[in-house]
């Protein structure tokens, strides 16, 4: 546990989705993947407040469809049902079919109501689910010994190279409530798109409304602010359960700590979107791009995406190239009323650009920065007080290997 | 020379920027880039009405600042001078001072007002343009033996794999006018962004403020209808000159044979531009995506323009993937209604994707109409009749390696 300093949350080093009291977690192997984990679930012991954001994509998957129906039967969620190997997308009538039926098992199981029960589902698209190994699975995803965090957290991935998750708490009232997170994403054997999907779970009570609002929130400026390869999901949500074990007055935005619970969201949804950058397809190195002095938040937010975004920027981050050229050129084509002569631009701790020319930096020492893992490139508009970060990767061989190799 | 069937228009298959009556061009090697040409011009022998369109990058380079000048004083040039190896972008006031410079000693030497002079620059940016070794090119760029059409379009590439050129004759009143194009785009060995430049002589006379219209909108279904990496430079630039040496009435909207203009002009962009797209960075393949059935142009321009950038949608065309799936998602986020369920997709001549559903094909058909150097991608949205078509190249492991190399 560790406590940030001026704050009141702590970061719970080896936390999880069931750090939270009375949420639990476990996953299985049904066959939808040839031997890793694919089904798994989350379970609060008791109905929980719900909250969720989806992809804007038009082609939404039948999964995101009845979770979001079960969502608005009454606000609540008790449990999540999730398989990787198949995304139940561009499915029609038989995939809201069998998304229904993978609902419907798992509540039937658990003894809920179909409502209480969210599902999600990441892999390929335009294949059938194979809903009788789901069948078969779920009884065996109750057995205690598949009961654990770390079996869930595997069982949502696909190509994903490792296991994205975080946890805090944040004291409010002079008493800790925890949020824990896990998620998925950027990663593709099969060949359809990279989805991603994260799980957020949390025992404060908070007023649905504003529970939904600070997911809302907190998603625009973390998980809608990274970006592998530009392509929106037709399988993207984030689902919050907030089940009030914790015993807190229900939080709202009335409430004085409302602002420490936002904050711990926040990190936790900061962890993953990175976790989840970072681990991109082939990427090497985890990118940062910082936006200061700008007029508005959504000037920052698009300034700082349309430089993330750049492949030619991602090349460069590659080839530890200090390409200030390029981060110039993105902003310049980003739609954001910048003045050119005032923007300052950094690689790391070096400023590379000022004045509308180059400033004077050692190429060397800007090419070592950049050979690192973790890179920081700031935009500073130098306009008013508005600030944005997005997260992204470098574009590599291993990209263009993934993605253009045939599907097998 | 080939007769387009039906139209009043005919390819001249060896032609270029020349063939127009009263146009001469010429390159020389000037010390820019090491050893290849890198400084050429085209000249009218009379003043010719001229049009432009420029980058909407904020950070416009110099010489485009300098054009626009002089084509703002009286809507005439007689000649183009440019350069390759230096953008002259970003180069601040060093940089206004090159190129008015560039164009005064382009002029001197030509006897010409300034204003009657066009500078235009490609290559690397922020650093400051040699003009000396400029100044010392001149005298020798007019030498009659450095005059030839094939001299220019290798002086204005970077890392282009060719020249790109491309000529019509079109029958107005019974008698034929000309017109001829030359481009540059899409490669670098240096580090910036690639530049298109495209230039179209014609001897027809015609309108200032019609020339100027149809060359928008030309440039709108073509040249902005293409993309390597969704990089805009700061220094792309459209130039068209008529000098009326054909002796017709002037063109305008009004004559009769308007159309037919328009229909040349259209077809001078649209080859440059193809020839670009298929010169992209690393690129093996040239794609064409249309769209056929939407609501508006504008619409079916967004989902064409957003299914050709997307990454996914580039390695699988580089990896003869038929994976409709990543088509049909990038449709799904490009932000045009579109009716999920009346969607058609085709690969070539195979249908993949209907009613929401993939269609009965034949993968391995598809796989080796992939493998083929011209791909189209139609894509049918069944709600309209408006139409567009983009163009593009596949994502290649070039591209990286192009853009990733550390700058010499």
């Amino acid at each position: 546990m560790q406590a940030i300093e001026g704050s009141k949350i702590s970061i719970l080093t080896d936390g999880d989705i069931t750090s939270p009291s009375g949420f639990s977690a476990g996953g299985v192997h049904c066959g939808l993947k040839r031997k890793r984990l694919d089904l798994g679930y989350i379970k609060s012991d008791i109905p929980a407040a719900a909250a969720a954001v989806y992809t804007t994509n038009l082609f939404q998957a039948a999964p995101l469809l009845v979770t979001q129906e079960s969502i608005a039967a009454d606000g609540k969620l008790s449990a999540i049902i999730v398989n990787s190997g198949n995304a139940n997308a561009c499915t029609g009538e038989q995939g809201m079919k069998d998304a229904y039926e993978m609902r419907r098992l798992f509540a039937e199981s658990e003894g809920l109501s179909e409502t209480l029960v969210a599902v999600a589902s990441t892999g390929v698209i335009g294949e059938e689910l194979a809903i009788d190994k789901i069948r078969t699975g779920i009884p065996s995803l109750m057995n205690p010994e598949h009961g654990t965090a770390e079996r869930f957290e595997k069982a949502i991935l696909t190509t994903d190279t490792g296991t994205k998750k975080a946890a805090v708490t944040v004291e409010i009232n002079g008493k800790a409530i925890t949020i824990g997170g896990a998620a998925k994403g950027s990663g593709m054997i099969h060949p359809n798109m990279a989805t991603m999907l994260a799980f957020i779970t949390t025992d404060a009570a908070v007023e649905p409304e504003d529970l939904q609002l600070a997911l809302k929130d907190a998603t625009n400026s973390t998980f809608n602010m990274i970006t592998v390869d530009g392509d929106t999901s037709t399988n993207d949500m984030v689902l919050l359960m907030a089940n009030g074990s914790a015993g807190n007055t229900a939080l709202s935005r009335e409430h004085k700590d409302w602002a420490h619970f936002v904050q711990g969201l926040g990190l936790i949804c900061e962890s993953l979107a990175k976790q989840i950058a970072r681990d991109g397809e082939g990427a090497t190195k985890l990118v940062s791009v910082n936006v200061k002095g700008a007029e508005t938040v959504e000037g920052a937010r698009a300034l700082a995406k349309t430089v993330i975004s750049s492949n030619l920027v991602k090349t460069a981050v590659y080839g530890s190239d200090p390409n200030w050229g390029r981060i110039v050129c993105a902003v310049g084509y980003s739609s954001v009323k910048v003045e050119p002569n005032s923007l300052k631009v950094y690689i790391g701790p070096h400023l590379v650009f000022e004045k509308g020319l180059p400033a004077s930096f050692s190429e060397e020492e800007a090419k070592d920065y950049l050979s690192q893992e973790l890179i920081e490139i700031t935009v500073d508009c130098c306009q008013g007080s508005a600030e944005a970060t997005a997260w992204g990767c470098d574009l590599t061989y291993d990209y263009v290997r993934i993605n253009a190799s045939y599907r097998t």
